[in-house]
């Protein structure tokens, strides 16, 4: 099953439960983006934004995700964990990434404003004690389409108010 | 109370809590980090590392002062707050400050291995929507002195084990 086409496919089934959640946080009208935390084919992590909700900036679907497979696991480490998010992780989710020793990240949707996996920087690519193997552009359009028309609808709440 | 000297005293009297905060990790046998977070002259949040206690990575100090400060404020902007913090803060509290719109921050110690404010990475050079004043070295010999203390007991307790 993970051999390079079964890889994808095998990602492609997270990212699709990931997209679930975004569409929560559509529904919720919080940016929407989600995330699931996959240890041994189980998930044990699954959250979407919930920044209004909760009115927090550090609600972001990635960390409530990790939070919870912290729980799961019992450890402030997730070790073997990969962790599947609609959008690439800014600063504060992927240093938690970081911090969690995750082993593997996979995401969708680019992110040129905030992302810290290449687009403004990459986390990567400095001198930190752990590095995240990343997989990217997976069901990007899926992922990128939710966060347009979520805005596109925003600008037209706007114009209208 | 406010001029370069009175400002100074003014970080000292924050950063004392911050430190204070600090203390109750180290008792609690988890990285001697504190934080709090100042609006109008009143602390609204104020937290110290809680890792090993949680089994969550993303327990930082600062990100627990961050979330406690946006519950008292009622919303995910922390405008007009400071956030004391004895170290320099890691790429995931350096980020979520930014998300929440910290206007200040005052640190302790510089965190050569992964403080992002101008050690592993400057947060506030890179191309993102909000930039926050940093004052660094602020009671920085006390807050170090409590990590020194902390890392040298543990290394001792791994030579005996």
């Amino acid at each position: 099953m993970k051999d390079s086409r079964g890889m994808k496919s095998f990602d492609e089934y997270y990212m699709k439960e990931a997209i679930k959640e975004a569409e929560k946080a559509y529904d919720s009208n919080e940016v929407p983006v989600g995330a699931v935390v996959v240890y041994r084919e189980k998930i044990i992590g699954r959250a979407h934004n919930q920044i209004k909700l909760l009115k927090d900036p550090t609600a972001h679907a990635e960390m409530i995700a990790l939070t919870q497979a912290a729980a799961y696991l019992g450890s402030e480490r997730l070790l073997e964990t990969t962790v599947y998010a609609t959008i690439e992780p800014c600063a504060m989710c992927a240093g938690a990434m970081i911090l969690g020793r995750v082993k593997r990240l996979v995401f969708g949707a680019i992110d040129l404003k905030t992302g810290a996996f290449g687009s403004v920087l990459d986390l990567n690519k400095l001198k930190l004690n752990h590095k995240i193997s990343v997989t990217k552009r997976i069901l990007e359009n899926e992922c990128a389409a939710l966060l347009k028309e979520f805005f596109k609808i925003k600008r037209r709440g706007r114009l209208v108010a």
